[in-house]
């Protein structure tokens, strides 16, 4: 029954088409390393980053055990060690490596672990090669499930290895990068929408995650959301009027942790020479006021709207905002890893998708009638819904193939280290 | 404007109600400490609970703070350091001495914090004797939010205290207690309840805290509550089919924490000679098998939800279901100071109110158009609305006078020291 | 043989003398507290101090332990848990309760304790009004091991209750204490010893623990010592020489732990209207110029003497100084429980007993020979021979019948709620 | 004067001997990396331990820092920020890069650090090619430091080395090596020594730092030795008689760190179908019982000291008994990276040099009249004499060249990742 729910999330898998995309997916993981040293692969700057070859072993080891231990008989990987190694939280598959352990294994190295993605794609596509109807059915949507897995490990290498170069004095560039100009975005402008029961959550004509489901019905009152992301220029404001010093701008918990933490302004930026520096993938720039804020907590997002005497959207308004927009923007196939200024002259809704994952104001939760996939693939979304927040729109890290209106992305609300941003809602 | 919003709480204030009122809540809380030996009225146990004497003086500063220095010009406090020692975390009204050191205050004595009650009791009294129509329309309702106030930290001191004696070898009781006689429940049945868009939050007709209000819609998906709490028998049986010991059946989070803290049954509860035996406010007993089960935190109601293939409420769920009952239950008024078993031979709706809160699966959040108390006031409720989940319905701890159908209690996942329990719900 | 090397320590131990000194004893720490409230007794500031109440139960748990239950068959305790909860640290005895947990015991109460303690005066006067010669022989050193014992824990009771109060906002003083004169001392002169084998450790005239033991010899090169204490107006001119800045002035373990801990002055010491205040046991006063500097650390006790182009003495220097010199000076005898300035125009050795602890530059070892006590007894000592340095000469709040020039203290050496302090030494 | 010191300790240097000296010290460093992968180089396993590429970076930056920033005006490093990055603990030169942080570093590159020691390199000898007697006078002895300073960080470039490997579960040898046959040692004897007043400290006839000086003179009773060293045979009896379950055995912080770590058995050792293994540089093997056992801490040695009725020798006690012995054993050069057994049929001292560090029960304390050299030199080793342990006598990862037996070696007493091990003493 689980199967057909995998099974369901892409009607008709089709050998070639999986294979393309399987191919593509796996190399871009490969050019988006290209740049680095071989020691930037190793190194896990904190428990919640991870090395870069890690990523790249552990989207293998994904193939590897939903795919490749099923659908082969006697399947041997290519070292025993590997499953223990790889695996990064799915219990039901046996006990994995600590997760803050993952930056003391120089071995296996990177060019072993290259080795090792070359072996699971011959056996991918041998499996591909090779498949009857029947293992197309079941395994053709596990194959595209692992695909997208590894798009979103194609994120978090980004916003790991940011983080990674962010702490090293010598902050070295991930690449030489073009920057958008210095210029100040249009006046903020509020769009509407209307009260009413509305269906959301994915309705099964394009892809979706088991989260985004089922489709169902929900009371929103009128609203309106800010017709474009929240920018520096304005955060400057928030920061000069003092706004990480004012406890009743803050949630409890937000301001417990801009305290102990000392924030004072987002994640990466510094002052020098009495202006706002950031550290970017193309090194250490002046920070451009017209483009989206990013790297905030839920916690700032959260007080910014305070401040600004708006709030964040719920996630159920966000989805009925971005009903029939196309999935364009700014995504990491762009190539600027970093976020740039709305369009000018156009007081429609701007930015919903790429630049940076919209903080809503909204809990993690099951949808009414979630049912997670069964086995171990089940523990892929379900069980993190609890004290986490959703975000919404993918950003310039995400693959444009990757994202869609009824993805919910999620993340603790102290998270910086993504490229998370916010636009504004605000009641009727 | 604010003023307002309070005055709306309780129309007509009148100040015979209000002192009749106000001296029964005051004087219920020092026949709640009455069988205390000074010294239990020392100790903060860890740092989330308060000693018993901080409870006392806490609530008498907030009637100072909120009160008494407004409507008296030129009003003394008794000392001119208790408006630091017994801030809780309003930090509009000045920065609170720190919570985690409340337990380093052996002065002033507790003879002391009675003064100091009676010094504000005088006060109050002396307002209410005195003030003009203008001013009881000001400072009425915040009079009454005082009272409230004062209900919540008489449940605090009693789940304090329970914490506190269960910590010490020697047990001490609170005080002698009977005991409902060991006994089974019925089977648990399920009530249902309809689709559609529902008014959820507070009228306006009965008391209300700001974070009820305003009254909005909506959408709910059919739904199925059980007939009554989980109870003791059933959540041995989760233990003993190895609950706790399966990570399949909890979230991420929850599981950390289960294998962290080495939780293996509720709070409080041991084995002696193969039995499960509690701490309760009546010294060490044997487990009641017919009991709802309480002192769970929201990770393992969560979990026994899973394995027993159903979930938890919603806190709009349960306001739907709690619609027309009446606030009836085994309430701190009844002396019981635990939870007893449900009706037998009754399969209408039980134990709806009192006996333990009930978990909901609905993360503390504002309602749609929430506005917070403005000032201080405002920092009673709207600053927690994150990581929090909302219980429901009141306990063996909290007063009949204090709850109703759209109030919203909320605590953090992992807390335990509450008498929480749930009950459970499921999708038709 | 371990009986007998108690035995040793107290030649002819003789019942009346034993029972006097137990009474006085005993009744001094009674005397110690009569000034507190009930709520006093209770609190666990830190885990390195303990309730007031735990200290007076546990020397009486000593006596029960280590004379009551062997010298008599079928002794009961009054209670069947105390031994366990005032049991401090002796594994040999049985598991005792955890140390950080002893501010959690709100009962058994004061007056509990206090009956305890007359339970236990009872039988160990009964004991010696009917104790055979033999059991003369065996117990009566181990009844004054106790006597020594409960001595120490008065010390500690006040340092103890000295942290506590310091930490309450109200700054309550212990007692209403009379203060020296403000006024500066002599100026330190130098006292010369020389070089040469000297015998070191207690000869065995006097009372001795085991760890003064064996008397052994050492050789010493020539080396000088300051006639009196350093000062509070010499440690001022140390501070206001940036002393705390300096890295290049402190011990690597130093200088990690006053960042760590944002030292800038002794314990208890802070600036108002310019000058600088400290809390003592009489009350918040006007830092002495003349008085010994103390509440210090032994980072910061070294820290001064090489700012000062010396060093601290070792314990040996300490106790060639001390040969000869009587047990006289500031003790807790005295009643003013703080330390006081030196005699005016005395050029020879002074401040060696009493007022405050000396730190030593030597580290907590075992003497060569040293043999430990048999059995539990032996923990009193000897397992603490390990990172901890040595202090010499009593304190204000020591008794003079406790101290000797042989007597060992020791403490981390970061430990500065103790009354420390120092004299400098000097090579030839 | 400090100079005068420096200067002292290495009489008439000479260029070209120093130049070979330097380079032979230089390259050796790089021979013992040459086996390793460059993902090795990076990883800071836990905040005691650094990075490969760290150490090999670091101590170049000593040379840079206090022999070329001095000698030539206008010196560049080859890096503006290396300076900063590469300081250890030299408060003195500047704020150093946060100890904790040194694994955070992927760049400079591996290759880059390689550059960097030869920039340093072609300086060095480029300055000694051209120096003037009175420059070869002031910078020759630093140089020399410099030298010994880089043979101090080989040894823990292994030690570092061997943590990081075991770490990981592919359990990667350094090498292949070759093993000792598996034979028991021979029985242990006591060598005597007579009581006296002897002369300890360097003399100034060999190389010397500084806190080996002043030479002074000591008394010691008579006492023993164990003619080798414990062997992991003997060390098993410890473990098989419940050595680490007996709190009468341990030190109160050793018990404490044994629980609270949960140690059952040296570190590296792990029981595998029922026989111990270990892991060692050459990867896993099976316990040889005839070899010294090593990766032990001062609580393990002290307690397996007290079950053998007997002690740890002083540091005193066991330069006395070096006296005379050639500095000869298994050193680095011998290219075991592992201890050997003691010889067979041989009942003089032996083992005294090489093989593992014998921690002694001396605390590491400034002999009398100790002066640090001036300067940032001075901290080199004068702040560490606090709360740390000497061991004296090198190990299988020293350099023959580097030992002498007046040198004290000096860590904390949980310290286990050193090739650390112990001896037995007694008093006659």
């Amino acid at each position: 029954m689980a199967a057909k729910n995998v099974k369901d999330s892409l009607a008709k898998p089709d050998a070639e088409h999986l294979k393309e995309r399987y191919t593509a997916i796996r190399s871009f993981s490969e050019a988006l390393v290209e740049p680095l040293e071989t020691e930037d692969f190793v190194i896990q700057a904190v428990e919640h980053t991870s090395p870069t070859k890690w990523h790249l072993a552990h989207v293998s080891w994904f193939y590897e055990t939903f795919v490749l231990e099923k659908a082969f008989s006697n399947y041997e990987s290519m070292h025993p060690q590997y499953a223990y190694i790889f695996n990064s939280y799915y219990l039901q598959t046996g006990e994995p490596h600590q997760r803050s352990k993952r930056g003391l294994l120089s071995r296996p190295t990177v060019s072993e672990v290259f080795e090792y993605r070359k072996y699971v794609n011959n056996k991918i596509l041998q499996f591909l090669d090779t498949a009857s109807e029947q293992q197309l059915q079941e395994f053709g949507p596990v194959i595209e499930i692992g695909n997208h897995h590894e798009q979103q490990h194609q994120e978090l290498m980004l916003t790991d290895l940011k983080f990674l170069f962010a702490q090293n004095p010598l902050k070295p560039p991930y690449r030489e990068l073009e920057t958008s100009p210095q210029k100040e975005a249009d006046d903020l402008n509020w769009i509407s929408f209307e009260e009413g029961v509305y269906h959301i959550g994915n309705e099964g004509k394009e892809y979706t995650y088991d989260n985004e489901q089922p489709r169902h019905r929900k009371f929103l009152e009128p609203f309106e959301l800010s017709d474009r992301l929240i920018t520096n220029a304005e955060f400057i404001d928030f920061i000069e009027a003092d706004g990480y010093r004012r406890s009743e701008l803050w949630l409890d918990e937000g301001w417990a942790t801009v305290n102990e933490e000392e924030w004072r302004a987002p994640l990466y930026w510094f002052k020098k020479e009495g202006a706002w520096h950031y550290y970017t993938l193309g090194g250490v720039k002046k920070v451009n006021p017209g483009e989206p804020v990013t790297h905030l907590s839920y916690y700032e997002a959260d007080a910014y709207a305070r401040w600004a005497d708006a709030r964040l959207p719920t996630e159920a308004e966000w989805e009925v905002a971005a009903e029939g927009l196309p999935y364009e923007g700014n995504f990491v196939e762009q190539g600027l890893y970093h976020p740039r200024p709305a369009r000018s002259n156009d007081t429609t809704l701007k930015q919903m998708f790429g630049d940076v994952w919209e903080w809503t104001m909204s809990s993690y939760e099951p949808y009414p009638g979630y049912e997670p996939l069964p086995g171990a693939l089940g523990e892929y979304n379900g069980k993190f819904m609890c004290s986490q927040y959703v975000l919404r729109g993918g950003s310039c890290a995400t693959s444009q193939t990757h994202i869609r209106k009824t993805y919910r992305n999620f993340f603790y609300p102290d998270a910086r280290w993504q490229f998370n941003g916010f636009r504004l809602a605000r009641n009727v």
